[in-house]
């Protein structure tokens, strides 16, 4: 019997990528990679000229079904296999990326009446102009008691489906009105693949407001909103919800032509990028964590109960692996903070001896920062950069740094950036396990987690936990391909759940890093002092921050 | 009437300068500059090649015969004028700068035998091998109840004059035992210039525990810091003090020869370099505050009474003026916060663009920060880069800054740190007004307040009191050629005391920089959170930077 293969399509915020994967032993034969287009369109509506208000990120969906006809074929073909091995294809995207369509499915973008229509386009995870309907939300659903606030940290993001979907009804309801459905984009793809229109748990639960048991909010909170809304979920984003690890339909002879792909390949439900990536690793079960290590942090946990963290970003069952509660938090600034430090503290000189010695600035400052013990600088930081996600929940909180001298040096400030993102994960599995969530041991994936063996280590030395890294550079693509293979079922030489399918398919290096006593005892003492500077700028003892940031504000004139 | 002259003689860390001024309008005619050919000895003694411990660092006191023998003829020469017409010559000096020397004052390490006896050389201000002495000293003080401290902020530093002999007794009796006397070089120079042995009421106060009415602490006092220090005011520095004004002596043929000057030409009592600043910017009483803006901040005022402010360097009665009591404060860390800043923080693309401008990277940076409004970075610092001198009095408090965020900039980190040094100096004011001394107007000398209009403004706003600055590139070494010229008297063409001279010399700029009273509101909101986070991390409520400071020295095993 031949190899059977899966694939894996991932989209990011500004690419997409196709991954294959022989089913049978998770080995990646080939990926593709296709950059959108239009990239984030923040600044000018391209096809209008109009110029977009601050805080606006859109996409034009075109840039997607490019990496259908693009990225798939190239995988294809790089990896020498038939398509008619291909058995299963899975889907992630990231999210809330919300579109309306009408009742074929099209963008309504892609009518002449709507190209020039701001909201007939892509609203992005990033796209923050909802804000003041998030805010509304929240004090409303906090006014009725709504028992969903808790399951999300207490806080619905203005990055989410329903502000979202709220600012296109207030500003544009000639758009909201014409929406046949406001779709998530990975349900989108789906469509496009399968002719099916479908809703996926994981983005239902995290993004949607939606849980297992009680459904979205009542028709009496949309209602409080805006009468308009009364029937949003009805009227707008349909509301049969189905698991992950479901399949969704099969490729149609429509989306073969497009893909190459064979008709009648079985396609799954789509999920949210994070979150497939957890079976990647190969967790199944409660007490490991994932953390993808990127720009931001995100954690992964599986429990078997329903527990209300506070500062969680939510919790969802069915929404990671079907039976468990998926739980997930995140740092906003990791990747992104080392990044304003090369760009805004590095001097000129590290520049040009890193030149002179090959190496990536990154790699230079951990060369170097790798030479002093934990502690050996006296520097201590807030990980704020970006505010706070989990577990305070505060986007007006900032950086904060002390103990620097006339002798500190910038390889030093860079070192104790990435120990404060490692407080910063503590801090979040100290709440896991305060609230019954034990978290026994961590995996990670990204960019930043197969490369720098160096934070790595931190992160286990501090949090006092072993560490597994993901053997795939295409983590999440390789989770998505799991569950294509899983769509496929065993009668296809897939698999029949996602369990069986992560017996199999993950592969983590065979490096652990494994906490090293004498750092622990440092970083235990570190990581006190981070703890009484989180809660003293952090819980109200002094709100500084806040008041800067007000301050700051009313000298900008905003 | 011919015109007459002083020269003034400033002996910095690095360098001694004459000044030669001329004595009716305060005209600064010509000055001349000598290095110190052996720079701070600080790593080997090149007579020895023995290579010396942390913390020390000496001078050899041919350095500074050197300045008398090759400046003052420079200078002379630049004004063309005849020595003849230089009726006076005053000295100052940084210190505590203290050196062993026999009963004809030439120093011990000018002679074969003690050559290579590193004990046997000027100890520098910043020589810190007695912090051990001094810990011991205030701990006796504080044991024994000793009133001194309070004159002192509550502590005595390794700077001065007692740990550093204390030192040379235990590590060196021999030298000591040779030691005629233990002189502060500004005397010493006085010395070479009159043959007469004096000791100047500033350094004896400010550096010396002297005090006028009550004299030196008892010879019990010393004698429980070692029973062979019980004698050593009388022994090693004798006891007759004199006050700033005096004169100390005139020039003798010996020292004519070396100089050029004429002898019989009077000469004052030296004094410190800070300290003698004062009437060269015309403040001859109480109400207006000198601010020495250098690498470090000096804050020198007069009082009609004595008052023991918290965290003062010293008050010390005749120590400024004759007839005042003069208060001295400081800030550890000003002009060296912003070189670390541009050392350590700045990238590269700055630099280029700087030099593309064809501009110095401090005003570059100055430049753009003077584009932001109060308040409109969000960010805030505390300004202890190198520990906190006054009002805490506490090395081991360390530099903090919150408020970053991703957009932050470096020029904003830059206003921030200028800033935080503002707020520094009103904390300094509210200490000095709270105790009963009140501060009406500032004034500053020093390159950094003659060149940085920016910072100057930021002062005057963040204090809201008006400030004017010296219009003297040489404000110390006009302020020594003043006493120069009292020395001399009116008889000779000076002046009967430094009030009348004070009357006629001192040249301010035009410019006075007023209180901008919009920003004057945003600094106090500004101020209030400085002094928030002031009193929390360096008062006691959290020693997270001491703890920090304990770790980091445990982790480097020192």
């Amino acid at each position: 019997m031949s190899s059977k293969y899966a694939v894996g399509i991932d989209f990011g915020s500004l690419s997409g990528r196709a991954l294959i994967v022989d089913v049978r032993t998770g080995e990646e034969l080939a990926d593709a990679v296709c950059m959108y287009k239009h990239g984030f369109i923040e600044d000018i509506l391209p096809a209008s000229g109009e110029k977009l208000p601050p805080d606006w990120t859109l996409q034009d969906p075109q840039d997607y079904l490019d990496v259908l006809e693009t990225a798939i074929p190239q995988a294809v073909k790089s990896a020498g296999i038939d398509p008619a091995d291909i058995i299963g294809v899975g889907v992630d995207f990231t999210g809330s990326t919300v579109l309306p369509v009408d009742k074929i499915g099209t963008p309504l973008c892609f009518y002449p009446q709507y190209r020039n229509n701001k909201h007939a386009y892509v609203k992005k995870w990033k796209h923050h102009a909802a804000q003041g309907k998030a805010n509304k939300l929240n004090e409303i659903a906090a006014q009725r008691g709504e028992d969903f606030l808790a399951r999300y940290g207490g806080k619905i993001s203005s990055e989410w489906e329903i502000p979202k979907i709220w600012q296109v009804l207030d500003e544009a309801p000639e758009v909201y009105d014409a929406a046949f459905r406001f779709m998530e984009a990975g349900d989108w793809i789906v469509l496009q693949l399968t002719g099916m229109f479908t809703r996926n748990s994981c983005v239902a639960g995290y993004k949607g407001i939606w849980h297992k048991r009680k459904g979205y909010p009542s028709k009496e909170f949309f209602k409080a909103l805006d009468p308009r809304l009364e029937n949003v979920v009805e009227d707008k984003l349909g509301t049969e919800v189905m698991s992950v690890g479901e399949k969704a339909g099969e490729i149609t002879p429509d989306a073969a032509k497009l893909t190459g792909l064979v008709p009648g390949t079985a396609v799954g439900i789509a999920s949210l990028d994070a979150h497939v990536a957890v079976p990647a690793v190969g967790i199944t079960g409660p007490g490991k964590m994932l953390i993808i290590v990127g720009t931001s942090n995100c954690h992964i946990m599986l429990g078997e109960k329903e527990a209300n963290l506070p500062g969680m970003c939510g919790v969802v069952e069915d929404g990671v692996l079907p039976g468990y509660f998926g739980y997930e938090s995140g740092q906003s600034c990791v990747g992104d903070h080392f990044d304003w430090f090369v760009r805004t503290c590095v001097p000129g000189a590290y520049y040009d001896d890193a030149k002179a010695k090959g190496m990536n600035i990154h790699r230079y400052l951990r060369e170097k920062a790798m030479l002093q013990k934990p502690g050996e600088s006296g520097l201590l930081a807030l990980d704020w950069w970006n505010g706070n996600r989990s577990v305070l929940v505060d986007v007006d909180l900032t950086g904060m740094m002390l103990g620097m001298t006339l002798a500190t040096k910038p390889e030093e400030i860079y070192r104790a950036l990435i120990e404060a993102t490692a407080y910063g994960t503590r801090e979040i599995i100290r709440n896991h396990e305060e609230y019954g969530v034990p978290v026994d041991e961590l995996f990670a994936c990204g960019g930043i987690a197969s490369k720098d063996d160096f934070m790595m280590q931190i992160y286990a030395d501090v949090t006092g936990r072993e560490l597994r890294i993901s053997a795939s550079a295409q983590t999440v693509a390789l989770g998505a391909a799991m569950f294509g293979a899983v769509a496929a079922g065993s009668s296809r030489g897939g698999y029949d759940s996602v369990f069986d399918a992560a017996k199999v398919m993950p592969r983590l290096k065979d490096k652990v890093f494994v906490p090293d006593p004498d750092a622990k005892v440092v970083y235990d003492r570190l990581y006190d002092e981070y703890k009484i500077l989180h809660d003293y700028f952090g819980r109200g003892s002094n709100d500084v921050m806040k008041r800067l940031k007000t301050l700051k504000k009313e000298q900008m004139g905003v």
